[in-house]
């Protein structure tokens, strides 16, 4: 008989390598690893007693526990108020203008980000994405045929809003703007540079894409806004920005990454009604709703203030496991040879940068001299659309124990220096 | 500016109407309404305090609460291991030879059924269903631009295996056998007919299958199967017969249909690698992993026997339903206008024919004349791949409470008779 035949659509996403589930499979497999790869969260600061305290008020509400039966496919209700007033409660955003319709609830943000690019984009197409990007995005886009395409930036890694204001002019020019049919920014605590977009980039660029007769579809994924260390960042959602107010827009954001990831609940908000409609649907084919007793936990403990109170002590956790990786790879001899990165303002991951001569990729003898002291650690490469900064590096403080951290960092330095 | 332009999927999706988020809409925002139509679970069953339990022993483990945390995308070990428990567990099943790499966890089995689609159809391509067919997959399958096929069959129901030989002949003769990508057959108290496939029908049709040069995937939907009022179906897994042994198939079911739906944990289990490393992969951009506590819930629920326990309760309520919602039917003037249907032996649904005269379609005097009543139905049209038999329907006895299943009968039952 013949061999099994795949669809396109099959087989692109075959030939898109998926390297979270490698990474998650590796340091699910290896515990004796220390790893600096995997962007979970601290199973230390994992809500147990809340959660168990939350499902035990939901059984003891009077009326019949329908928060165990089917929901609806946009999400509870409830849940959508309380993304509404998550997203007013940033400083300068109290008067935003979104109502229930305007939420949608998703098996995590990622879900949302799939289905919107299965919904504007063709085999083929373009998204510009960040440089450096999410890698999980970017595997994406691969699996689903599409390719990501780099925002110019400034040497410090910003927005380069006159050199995409060119990149437009040569792609009108030869055609190529008819591709581009996505475009897809991580505001704050960006995954992996930890960089946050200042208000005034946020307006640029609105003026430049509306130069553009086609209106491009624009996600701000927010996924670690609420991980700050001490205070959000100034910088107000696009949501907010009068100048994105008639522009297809998609902020996505999460409550699960702050709360518990195994929970898996993500939301997306957009005045653009197609947008929701055309996730709306999509979602009602895939699943027809996500775990409806998930998103009444996430509800439960918005209401009852613990989301914020635990989101508290969290942000303090996070902040002193930052410090402590800070301060370990800064005494060790990194600096010396040439190794740079910023001190991250929130989020779960530092950003660093060898010197030129230093190749990181998988299976380089600098990651082989990593795996050989037991330390892991995200290959920068990975992030780049393309032309890659292969001397770069992505580490996460969020899942080892802090006591942990200097070992690890040690290891990477000691591997990094050799 | 322009306006927004949707992708071809996108296109093909908003062209697919979303009959379930409209139904689900519908049941929960008008409660007066009695309804006969929606797919739900009875509340009344739904294990409250069971789930309050489990959690409670979740938190209480040594160890931290790693239940919290990500999982693994193909889903927990443990889970896939109780899968296969529950696999085997049939009559005639204990050897079924399958490991923990041959199950996948996914949000319900909807979620693979779309993978699934996703994987092997291109559109424009055929998905052979049964007549009738559940709506839902017919609705995912408009929302990918896949064209659904009944496979034919006996004036019983019952697939027609000679009829199908002829079909593959006539489209080998004209090329449309190309155009074939996949099977989808419910095999155990199937949407909407409450029907089992037999065990001989099911050895006959791998022969048929065979006969292509090409193998053409086939999901056996088990969604219903855990349902049995008295006895589950004799009819062994198609996974169990050897005349499946070498061809590519997928089962699908659902841990969280017969216990709680709103933890939407489903499962498929493959012989065939490339196919479950396909949804792997598909489901690694969608979400990389369905949340992980409803697993563990899920996964302690069965080890401690309570799932099964659970589930011998809920077998003998949703018999009692079915007997009621019977005998209000029986001993209504349905019969003797010319109604009828087959009392089921599983499931939550009843699958009823009008004479050849009543058109039970939405928006027709039959169902105004329910709306009037105050009763929802499933209107039998939307369960047909082609020519529809417009004078079926389908009534649920799973989410009203049993002592409004009389009312709602005979509200039924006016309004056929008027």
């Amino acid at each position: 008989m013949e061999r099994l035949r795949y669809s396109e659509w099959g087989e692109l996403a075959m030939r898109a390598e998926p390297v979270i589930t490698r990474l998650m499979s590796d340091a699910l497999a290896q515990p004796d690893l220390l790893s600096l790869a995997a962007g979970f969260t601290d199973n230390r600061v994992l809500p147990a007693e809340l959660v168990k305290r939350l499902v035990s008020d939901l059984a003891s509400q009077a009326g019949e526990p329908a928060y165990l039966q089917y929901g609806m496919n946009q999400g509870r209700p409830g849940l959508r108020e309380a993304v509404i007033a998550l997203l007013k409660s940033y400083p300068g955003e109290s008067a935003l203008p979104l109502s229930v319709e305007d939420v949608l609830i998703s098996n995590g943000s990622q879900q949302s980000l799939y289905i919107s690019a299965q919904l504007f984009c063709n085999p083929g197409d373009v998204v510009l994405v960040e440089r450096p990007s999410y890698f999980v995005f970017l595997e994406l886009l691969k699996g689903l045929g599409l390719k990501p395409v780099s925002i110019p930036v400034h040497f410090d890694g910003r927005i380069d809003i006159e050199g995409l204001e060119s990149l437009f002019d040569e792609w009108r020019r030869s055609g190529d703007m008819d591709r581009l049919k996505m475009i897809y920014i991580m505001g704050a605590f960006a995954n992996p540079s930890t960089r946050c977009v200042e208000e005034a980039c946020k307006r640029k660029l609105a003026r430049v894409l509306k130069q553009n007769s086609r209106p491009i579809p624009i996600i701000e994924d927010m996924a670690y806004r609420e991980l700050y260390f001490e205070e959000p960042y100034p910088a107000r959602s696009m949501l907010s920005l009068e100048e994105f107010e008639d522009y297809p827009l998609l902020y996505a954001g999460t409550f699960t990454k702050p709360f518990a990831t195994g929970l898996k609940i993500g939301f997306v908000a957009s005045r653009c009604k197609e947008w929701l409609r055309g996730i709306g649907r999509i979602k009602g084919h895939q699943d027809f709703g996500s775990a409806n007793f998930n998103q009444a936990i996430i509800e439960e403990a918005w209401n009852s203030g613990d989301y914020d109170k635990h989101l508290k002590s969290v942000r303090g956790h996070y902040k002193r496991k930052m410090e402590i990786l800070q301060e370990t790879l800064t005494s060790s001899e990194l600096p010396e040879v040439g190794w740079n990165w910023e001190e991250p303002q929130g989020g779960l991951l530092m950003w660093l940068r060898g010197p030129k001569s230093v190749d990181t990729k998988i299976g380089s003898p600098f990651h082989k001299a990593c795996i050989e002291n037991q330390v892991l650690y995200v290959p920068g490469d990975l992030c780049y659309a393309e032309d890659p900064e292969n001397n770069t590096v992505r580490l996460s403080f969020g899942a080892l124990p802090e006591e942990r951290l200097p070992e690890a960092a040690q290891r990477f330095a000691r591997s990094a220096v050799k």
